[in-house]
């Protein structure tokens, strides 16, 4: 994943900072946090607000429809460290729910800014449009999926809440929500107001011990291993793993949603490690050690294989953002940069040892005949030949997600996925929100049918703005990871012509696969073509399914 | 708008009803409120209860997107009495949420039902995939914007919970929410039950002091009128306005929510009224009438005309589902049926009075001239010609709408829009919907192209379905109504090729419309095309608006 400092603000050093209006503010405050692009879609209660983002240095980002602007915003904040996404009231906001329940779910912090009708218009509580229930439903239905909620109808309070929230959102990496009436943008605050700098420590004597705890596990273990999670990403904590990895040499592993966290051709490397679903020597070697240190990952279904994964608790070191548990010892007010931090300070092991890590078994280069059909195996095989340190997989839930956990990526390349929330039609508009961030990173997305069906119109913004992600859809004509669990008419989805996308936005390169060949050309030109999105239409067998969604299908049917 | 009898249930006559499980037991309640169809997408934490559904009469609809389905199901039950979407969990559910905020606000109602995790799965409160806080949060969402929400975890509770969820559906015509864990569907409860079928009444001695008052100002009233709102269609009572109306000789307006509430063709027929936004001929008679019925109507600003209606309360009968008002008199426990079916009984003005109706400003035919660029009026006033009794005109937010609000349909035609709350991309999915509930309506597509952009996947399951809508895109480049609020470049959006939406899902048929020839022709042959979709793509300067648009975005800027 892009490395990224634990974003901190620099604080606004403005003395006119009293001048700003409620809507100014909240404009210099988020680029103090880092933020430079917005996403969102203009709507009459957020017009004025529009209006000064216009006048600002910030880019403003128009989508085509809301939730792709907050899933656009969420893939932005992974890579920049904040996201932003600006809509109007209700038939803006509420139609972000779910990417921002996403965020919420995976720590990506997104801020939410929603226009409101104006305090003076609410007199009498009329019926204005687009208000569903009381003036206050869409913040309430947002205090269940954020981790902050801030109301600036007030100018006593409005400069304030903006701080909470936005310092909530970068501290807990979750979306908050800010609810901006319109007759309050331009509101000038008579109070003086100094933005808020808070800071929070760990408790010295807590801290020690555990760090004494843990330094001593690790030095008395036979075999000793990292599992490393997308906090370690989120909270811009990779140069230290790899540090407190490479100077004890100490093995390491990622989750699936973690993936990349270290790049995968480190030589201390082993996989993603994700209990029965994934690649048995990285599974056995990670349950066999007696010291496993789960740094910053989340124990999710998923993460764990379906609950597949065999950890003894005993063996564990386990530190994330909100809780530190050494066996069974669990420490409290610890952060995790102090924890992580200090200890990679420590020299605990030789650095000289010889390691003895696992073979990894080569996935098997099918034979290279171009007139055969591409099948899942040959797909992904290609795309490990062709990955290189510009590119970025961004996978969208379903086999695209399985299929990729098992290749090894071998370049240092970034893996974006909504793994554990795991909600369809993420990956398309996150890459906009990738190379919204990045420009020079260049998408590879993996996304499949069904997923695209339900959010390819940004396809648009991405022509809008000339990126040239390449879409890979994987077709096999439905719900193929539902097709393992129970199959029915109810999971056939409608065969587009995915490649003729192009001739709807007079931009853009379409290619249908049947072979190898074509996929091999089609992924050349595609490669070749800098100027503008390419899409690939890949025909697969509906059955066709990687080595992991089939072992995780098997998993999950006994749930059923 | 479709004839429809306020939904009354069927009683379920089977003896076995106590072996239902608690998945069966919801269809077969669905089926006794005449519910025949049902929308959504499946998802692995719903996929028992699709299995359910499949065996079952009731017709599996699949969409592209969950909001989408809300959407279809809002335009099903504005023609069948009840809808329903079904969904996996909060990926599924908490797609939806706009478009069920929507029915809940222009009071359609549709019944949510979501999976979720298994009961049996949530000990320890493990991190399952979809979940976003805590197992409760996309029910707390839902309390929010549904009028009921029934968690179907205890078989005890399970088929009351049922019960009383889809009789508020039907009571109050709102959403509602069932939450039904995977592990429950098959569930057989062991305590026998009897279907809940509760009766309301009105409070007599209210009811008679409330008809007496309205009798005696509609006998002494110089000039009566009566303004009709979509309460009357969503409770079944047009018969009884007519009646009224008819028996009394009272001229009739609709609101524009309401709009096709009252048969245009109507020689008590006004129009629209919408204060200052409407034409000056209805504004002034129903302004100056002693004795304003208003019946059914929803106040909100937008059917207000951004609240430049003038009514004085002193001349108001005013009654709705919610309240009634009588002049400055309240009157509580008065059902809406019974006040208007009781009143409709009476005889209160001669029914051979002559009337002195406003004349009707004809629209002006613009004169046939086939090389001359389409526009507006010349679009609207073509509609006009070819709408007939099969059609339902189905209009988007934007112009779309309000250039619809001054066409005169001449026909006995339905029209279908969320007027009040005004959340774009709704036609598409709702026109999905509307031919699910009859096939035998053929829908008129009215969007704008910014609209059309956020939902126009849903062409694929029209296409799936064989459905034969005409769809309109009114393509002015962008949020052409904002542009009259607060322009900028946020205002602008991608120019597709609309009409090669065909090319995509192999099937439709496409029109690209610069000149009013063009418009006549390909109107011509997308009537002649029976057996799928057809797409206009026409052509409108962005700055050429209705009427109606212009003289609302004059107030509505007012408040920017």
């Amino acid at each position: 994943m892009p490395s990224q400092a634990s974003t901190k603000p620099k604080r606004s050093q403005s003395p006119t900072e009293s001048q700003h209006s409620i809507g100014s503010y909240l404009i210099q405050r988020l680029q103090d946090y880092g933020l430079r692009d917005i996403f969102g879609i203009p709507g009459d209660f957020v017009l004025q607000f529009y209006g000064l983002l216009e006048e600002s240095p910030i880019n403003v980002v128009g989508c085509t429809r809301e939730d792709s602007a907050g899933y656009a915003a969420d893939g932005y904040a992974r890579v920049n460290g904040l996201g932003a996404v600006c809509v109007t009231y209700c038939v803006g906001g509420l139609s972000t729910c779910n990417s921002i329940a996403g965020a919420f779910a995976e720590k990506s912090p997104v801020v939410v800014i929603s226009g409101a009708p104006g305090v003076e218009e609410r007199l009498n509580d009329p019926l204005l449009h687009h208000k569903v229930r009381e003036f206050s439903t869409q913040r309430e239905v947002f205090e269940k999926i954020t981790i902050a909620v801030g109301d600036l109808h007030d100018p006593l309070t409005a400069f304030r809440e903006i701080d909470r929230c936005l310092e909530a959102a970068v501290r807990y990496k979750r979306p908050v929500y800010l609810e901006l009436p319109r007759d309050r943008v331009h509101t000038v605050p008579d109070a003086p107001h100094t933005a808020l700098c808070s800071v929070h420590q760990s408790h010295n004597g807590a801290l020690q011990a555990a760090l004494d705890e843990a330094a001593d596990r690790i030095q008395h273990a036979k075999s000793p291993v990292i599992v490393a999670g997308v906090e370690i990403h989120r909270f811009g904590l990779r140069e230290e793993v790899l540090e407190l990895a490479e100077k004890n040499q100490i093995p390491m592993c990622a989750t699936l949603l973690g993936k990349s966290v270290i790049s995968e051709k480190h030589p201390l490397y082993l996989g993603v490690y994700e209990g029965a679903m994934g690649r048995k020597e990285v599974t056995e070697f990670v349950e066999q050690s007696d010291c496993v240190l789960l740094l910053g990952t989340f124990m999710s279904d998923i993460n764990l294989g379906i609950y597949t994964a065999q950890l003894d608790p005993r063996n564990c070191v386990y530190v994330t953002s909100e809780q530190l548990r050494i066996g069974h010892h669990h420490f409290h007010d610890v952060l995790l940069h102090d924890f992580i931090g200090e200890l990679q300070k420590k020299q605990l092991r030789s650095s000289k040892a010889q390691l003895k890590l696992p073979q990894r078994e080569e996935l098997e280069t099918p034979e290279f005949d171009p007139s055969a059909p591409v099948t899942n195996a040959s797909l992904f095989s290609h795309f490990d030949d062709i990955l290189d340190n510009n590119m970025v997989v961004v996978a969208d839930v379903g086999d695209s997600l399985f299929a990729a956990s098992d290749l090894t990526i071998h370049k240092h390349t970034e893996f974006i996925s909504p793994a554990y929330y795991t909600s369809m039609g993420f990956a398309i508009p996150a890459a906009l929100g990738v190379q919204v961030a990045n420009r020079e990173l260049r998408p590879l997305v993996l996304v499949g049918d069904g997923a695209f069906q339900m959010t390819c119109m940004e396809l648009s913004t991405i022509v809008r703005n000339s990126f040239n992600p390449i879409i890979v859809v994987l077709n096999n004509k439905g719900y193929t990871t539902e097709r393992f669990l129970q199959d029915g008419p109810f999971n056939d989805i409608l065969n587009w012509n995915y490649h003729r996308m192009p001739d709807i936005f007079g931009d853009g390169w379409g290619f249908e696969v049947h072979t190898v060949g074509e996929l091999h050309q089609s992924m050349k030109a595609a490669l070749a073509h800098q100027d503008a999105f390419s899409i690939l239409n890949v025909h697969l067998e509906p059955d066709d399914i990687s080595p992991a969604l089939a072992r995780l299908a098997e998993k999950m049917s006994q749930t059923i």
